[in-house]
């Protein structure tokens, strides 16, 4: 079964062309085509398959399926994506895209795709029970059990970063107060830092990020300077890390994951984070649970995405075949 | 296909027989052998299999498989049970009735199986994914989604009693500190109100239960309490809503359910528990799972563990025949 992956985002699309063994024989990076509505969109996205299997030398009937990852919210009734920095609009994009390539096409959102292709292919293989979770601009997770990827009713699993704490005191950009996501993310710890230096503190952050510069600091930065030793910065990441492991104790009593990914930009500050996160986690929960405790970064890169979005449709084919059988 | 389930309880023994179309058709309620060992117990339920069979005119031939619910933990591995009320030490229960018998037999904690009947049976019927708690000596919960009942990595999904909140501040009979279960259960509720009182509360409950009554106080005299309008007797319901509601908004956001069920004693406090429960939930969870958000009390009593063990032995031998075809 031939398949591809693709992975959507507001500034790039990477597609990837898969062979029988599902393995990855052939990629491309495009800057995304937002400048023609829905139409251009999935006209890029029809011709970037066309593109991989002509490379390949294969016709276009050698194609089984075509899965997609994307930064949207799907209607798992109606098939129709919302995707803001998209130029999707109630747009049935797994339809649409089908009708252009005459194959079928999934859809899901970009972050359970990276976690389902870390699950199957990456760092979580062998693993039967896989929790991921990505941090970069918010918060999402995405559980993956024996294969399955579950959506949840509505298909609204996942959304962990919009759970609000009352000790949190900033207003999420989806209009509530305290979501996890606002601290717990690459954009809340630049934010904590930004707020713990106008509060006062000092140190190699301060100096180094006056207030006229204050602006620009990012994650990247509160890591530099927890790696050379600046003691706010190394609390920062402490308290976010108490604040997520706040919201994946009681998932890990309930769900007994073998494993648990985490990724996104924050996951790149590895021990300084990871390091508190096991050890609230640790001495939150009861020692079965404890010590089987596994915290992992991923492992394929830019690629999990399209792992995840053609392992996805193969198995969507698999079960459609089955089921038909 | 003709099953039986069987809830074993540290006093009780309740068996059912179940008939080609599930339906119970006979049950029965004896007192539990624990006098002579495992042996003793293993015999006991291997007699109710026959005389459910034999008072229903079917012969032994006639049973396919037999499901229990157990108050213990079952070492995945090895299929050994450890009941602290049952005199199982490391006991194969499954493996042993099935030679005793001669059929297939399935164990789970008795939790689970009474989740798992709500949930194809009860009131979850007809939804997908359920989440399904039980508060009673302790708290435990299942998770059931498609018809499935996750097991987790070393069957030890479930257990959200044992994860440690830092501002509760007793010590669990687990050995940590903390533990929801020991404020989030029957038994944690009447610990908190003779704490309470002992603290200097007054009114209703203060009156009932003078100091040298206080040890006899129970969930049951804190919600008659409140019923009848003592203020502490309500505020003791509703702070224990809030710390369950700490456990249960990350599983929500992360799972999606379709319904939520409360069982065990606590859940005939009905809305004294229940609507603070869902208050707090609903305003930290996002509007899109607060909407959907369902909690509801068990429908099936007392035989839903009867229902939950022998539809999970059905759908296991499903299961097994699908593997082997």
């Amino acid at each position: 079964m031939i398949t591809i992956g693709i992975d959507v985002g507001g500034t790039n699309v990477v597609s990837g062309l898969f062979n029988d063994e599902g393995r990855l024989i052939r990629s491309r990076k495009v800057p995304t085509e937002t400048s023609q509505g829905s139409a251009g969109l999935l006209g890029q996205l029809a011709e970037l398959c066309k593109t991989l299997l002509t490379e390949e030398g294969l016709p276009e009937g050698a194609l089984s399926a075509v899965g997609i990852g994307l930064p949207g919210f799907i209607d798992f009734k109606t098939g129709e994506v919302d995707a803001a920095n998209l130029p999707l609009v109630r747009t049935p994009v797994a339809q649409k895209l089908s009708e252009l390539i005459g194959v079928p096409v999934t859809v899901r959102n970009d972050v359970k795709m990276i976690v389902y292709g870390e699950s199957l292919r990456g760092v979580g293989k062998g693993f039967d029970h896989v929790l991921g979770l990505t941090l970069g601009t918010g918060l999402a997770s995405a559980w993956v059990s024996e294969r399955k990827l579950h959506d949840g009713a509505a298909g609204l699993a996942g959304e962990i970063g919009h759970i609000a704490f009352s000790d949190i005191p900033y207003v999420c950009g989806c209009g509530m107060k305290g979501c996890l996501e606002t601290v717990v993310s690459a954009t809340g710890i630049a934010r904590q830092a930004r707020d713990g230096l106008a509060a006062g503190w000092v140190g190699l952050l301060a100096e180094r990020f006056p207030p006229e510069r204050r602006e620009s600091l990012t994650a990247r930065d509160v890591w530099q300077a927890a790696v050379d030793g600046d003691g706010f910065a190394i609390e920062t990441f402490r308290r976010t890390a108490g604040w997520l492991a706040r919201a994946l104790a009681p998932a890990i009593a309930l769900l007994s994951p073998d494993i648990i990914i985490v990724g996104g930009g924050v996951a790149s500050s590895g021990e300084l984070f990871l390091q508190p996160l096991h050890a609230v986690l640790s001495s939150s929960l009861h020692p079965l649970y404890a010590e089987r405790l596994r915290i992992v970064t991923p492992a394929l890169g830019d690629e999990a995405g399209l792992y995840g979005s053609s392992e996805f449709a193969r198995e969507h084919l698999s079960l459609a075949k089955e089921a038909s059988a």
